[in-house]
């Protein structure tokens, strides 16, 4: 997979990417990055990319012509990639990402990320991309924190990324739950303790308390997500009866 | 305010922070950041951070001690700000970032931002935080971006960082809406035109229509945030008729 990020700075990427699973991607040929700064489309003298809103306002706006040309760039040598390709605009507005658009947009063979940058983008640059995305409902100074952060949720979702081992059973969000507590070495910190259950050596019992408190949890502090978990009728009776503080 | 990473990847920071609104609040000397790296707190001779889950499975759990151990310091050093702190777990399965979160956490004097990188924590560290936090429903290689995404949204709502001519009315998520169409030179681009009536000069007509321009643009694109946004009768009316895809 390769990803374009057409943006007036690239340098912001680097740090980021190089102690993340991003990096882990790009060392083993799965993943290629690539930047081009859209600043250098830019046909006049001090090579300005942005001006002054019509209509009047606060704020600079980014011009049309510099993110043209600079997207039709990137698609021009990377044509062999046309078929199966995506190209998206970082936007507030945009549809909100997840970990489903995560797994939707491992698919493609290349990804092209337009970052705007402190002001907004002329509502014509739109049209240049096949959706808008939003990380949360926030506002950032530019696209390029939200390309970062997709990039690594995207990463971790290309095959081969992870090793085996990982592949993300203990994730959050897996089965539409939130992950459930995990304890490491020493059994007893200034009081806390590993719960039992955990040092017990019972497999099967180990797995069906990770479940539940997976979904006591989700209950607590997401519950809207157990809407969309697909729970056994066994496990719904649990969360009757668990979930119910007046019954405990 | 003062901002402190308790991380064991401070060098992803300078990046991202280099081209934000971040560097600004920096510069004008209204924000402080500093990097804790909780390896450094690590005890054993290889400077281990981390252990293996008990009850098995895959992937290593961060211990208690070394993160324990890091920020008792932070705070120790930071004692001055002990009545106005707070004290932030990134992980997936916290409260979900928002604007309004941005603006609450940007009153206080100092924000400890704890961030865990590709394996979970022990749950006892979660008792070292005021509350945990996500930026989105995705799973991310660690905690840092999430700690920069925030970082660059509260920098943003901290009074004297914004200039005056900026201070957001046209952004996103303003009086909960979306926001409206920009354009800027040229009029006519590859034959799409600027809307006339941001060429008329008629400033009250020009506002009403941006205003309107968001109404549609949320309703179309995340109707979700309409229910928060406080429209006027008229408005309401206007979005019944002009929202109404059968009318137009």
């Amino acid at each position: 997979m390769r990803i374009d990020y057409v943006t007036l700075f690239p340098e912001m990427f680097s740090g980021p990417f190089g102690a993340s699973i991003t990096k882990r991607a790009v060392d083993k040929g799965i993943l290629e990055l690539h930047y081009t700064n859209f600043r250098e489309f830019s046909f006049d003298k001090h090579k300005h990319v942005d001006d002054s809103p019509f209509g009047g306002g606060a704020g600079m706006v980014l011009k049309p012509e510099p993110m043209y040309r600079a997207v039709r760039a990137v698609l021009a040598q990377t044509a062999m990639y046309a078929d199966n390709r995506r190209i998206l605009i970082m936007d507030p507005s945009g549809q909100t990402f997840t970990q489903e658009k995560a797994k939707e947009l491992a698919s493609y063979e290349q990804l092209v990320f337009l970052c705007g940058h402190y002001e907004g983008f002329d509502a014509r640059i739109y049209d240049l991309a096949d959706e808008a995305i939003s990380i949360g409902d926030y506002v950032l100074t530019g696209g390029e924190l939200p390309a970062m952060v997709i990039t690594d949720a995207v990463s971790r979702m290309i095959p081969g990324v992870l090793g085996d081992e990982e592949s993300a059973p203990t994730d959050s969000f897996y089965e539409g739950l939130l992950g459930f507590p995990q304890y490491t070495r020493p059994r007893d910190f200034e009081g806390k303790q590993v719960p039992d259950i955990l040092l017990s050596g019972d497999h099967a019992k180990i797995r069906m308390w990770r479940r539940q408190q997976a979904i006591l949890m989700t209950q607590r502090c997401r519950p809207d997500l157990l809407d969309k978990a697909s729970l056994t009728e066994k496990e719904q009776a649990f969360l009757r009866i668990a979930g119910n503080p007046l019954q405990k």
